[in-house]
């Protein structure tokens, strides 16, 4: 895959501003930011521990839960972004290579 | 912010394609997908559990490591994407919205 | 090891005797009780993420932090125990069998 | 709650002894210990991402999974209770609180 996947450069810019504004770049070390990813995605997971799978899938129709799961969506990206950016990772580039890796792993069905 | 933080729809349909090229449509529920995305956390938590603060900084710079880092990385975002997908969130949208709640939650320092 | 190396028999019998008293035993399914895990394990993890390894070794005997750190740790082990008591796993048998396969892969020192 | 609800003290020496005989104390701070058990609980969720409820109830009886879900339930277990052990937790006074305080937040239901 040669074209770009995603581009999340401005999100990584504002972060880093965001971090520059606060002081906050000394609290951004990879293992600390590993830990607050995993507290986003258990807040996410949260969300539909007692769901069924009906339920599940009308999540962000309903208004009640709508607003959090877009905000624990959102926050699981910003840490993941932010992990990225300090650790020098180009996730377009990581990303592309996981996708052709993973078309030899899992070939597609005959005729598809 | 008005202008977009980041792009993720061309993966969004790649993600897509491959699902429907091995018909997996059916696996990738919402719940499925929030332990999906649990589970490759776990593996990147996994790669950090027992180094110091300054052997994580540069473990994306160590060869034996380098290509691990990255695909836990890629692995999460794409379960990410794929999930937001799924439950018809707009990633972009939701990150903007909650860059403004925490800009009004943590205001920046003075003068910066 | 032939010796038991715990007892959780008195808290699985309270737990289901808590969830008979709520009607919550057809919440308890394994993929709930699973998600329900991870969401705890997520809050322990954000008691720690900002932290430094000098804070966190304090950080049960800090007044502020010690309930809620003692409060997660709870409620990890009583997900992880019911868990355990719905797939009818013994957890004293899986940890006995675990510590054996553990001391062939993890020799201990020479002499110790 | 007066009576206690578990015992894990002869797990809690074992795990002591086995850190002791390779020299593994030094690895086992809290945040180490925190995304260990990240780590678990994230191969746990894996072993049930793609099962249906059906499946994931039958899953400690298939010969196949048995074993793997009982190892991941022991891991999770270990790195608690070495966690709790490290932080100076007694976990059989932490549940007991918990299960107080949940009682209630939670009352059961009339009659039972």
């Amino acid at each position: 895959m040669t074209q770009p996947l995603l581009d999340v450069s401005p999100l990584e810019a504002a972060l880093q501003r965001f971090a520059d504004a606060r002081d906050w770049n000394g609290f951004h070390t990879p293992r600390n930011l590993v830990l607050a990813l995993t507290g986003e995605v258990g807040e996410l997971a949260e969300l539909f521990q007692w769901l069924t799978d009906e339920q599940a899938a009308r999540i962000a129709a309903d208004p009640a839960t709508a607003r959090a799961v877009r905000d624990e969506l959102a926050d699981v990206l910003m840490y993941l972004v932010r992990l990225s950016s300090v650790l020098g990772v180009d996730l377009d580039a990581a990303v592309r290579e996981k996708f052709i890796a993973n078309g030899v792993k899992y070939p597609p069905l005959p005729g598809r």
